[in-house]
């Protein structure tokens, strides 16, 4: 394996055993445990499964990897804070999850490591000549640290 | 800057915003504060600090940087869980946190590309000859996903 192959192979791992262990993590919460709140008076579990699908699902395009499967989670799961907005079924969420989850990483396997040092789309051709670290890869990196920041915060839903 | 030196530079960034943003967390959590759980029965963020302090101290081994500053911490949030064992003062762990950080930043500069790419200390010579994915990087990733996830939970005694 070359070496930007192997950097980008550690970051793809990376990200797939996150993935993992919030997957582990909700096979453990039945669907009335993901209505409960992480902490008293913050976000429910079922919150941040939505805000993590939205926040994966927009990796789409930012990649340029084609269309959002699920763009009305936005409203619910982004711009707007828990128990204001109506929110999917458990059992959709759960599926949305999988599906977006699944197809990102069949899609992460068609770019080559140089195209993964390409900029990503929501930066100007302007911004990524000044700091060419603003790249896809830096993308992936920081919404695994997301999952990651929020699967701390579900993980203490469990009993 | 070349392809593989691009990839390093992206994930030490990653690393370091992930600091900063426990920087600027600890900054608005005064030293009381520090003593509340994140959640009912749960870890007390200084339980956290001193955690990821001890994880971040053993990365100097791990990635053949030297030795630890701070080995005596395992053993009180480690290998034990909160309120068990005497901790440090609250303003010693604070120094603790920046002294780790500050000397571990540096030392990734020492690091070229390759040496990045190489078996980290952890690893035996035959299981990395298998799977060369279990390398320096791939630590840097896994503890800056272990800050984010501990960030997530201290963040909720934030009020």
């Amino acid at each position: 394996m070359t070496a930007d192959k192997l950097s980008v192979q550690v970051a793809i791992n990376s990200w797939r055993s996150t993935v993992e262990r919030v997957n582990k993590m909700l096979s453990n919460l039945p669907d009335d445990q993901l209505l409960k709140e992480v902490a008293p008076g913050r976000n429910r579990v079922v919150y941040l499964l939505g805000h993590l699908t939205a926040a994966h699902d927009a990796m789409f395009p930012i990649l340029g990897l084609g269309e959002r499967l699920h763009p009305e989670l936005d409203a619910i799961f982004v711009s707007n804070p828990d128990k204001t907005e109506a929110q999917p079924p458990v059992g959709e969420l759960r599926k949305y999850w999988e599906e977006v989850n699944g197809k990102l990483l069949a899609q992460f396997a068609t770019l080559s490591p140089d195209e993964w040092l390409l900029r990503h789309n929501a930066m100007s051709e302007e911004d990524y000549a000044k700091d060419p670290t603003r790249n896809r890869l830096a993308v992936l990196l920081s919404r695994t640290n997301h999952m990651s920041y929020h699967l701390g915060q579900m993980t203490l839903a469990l009993k």
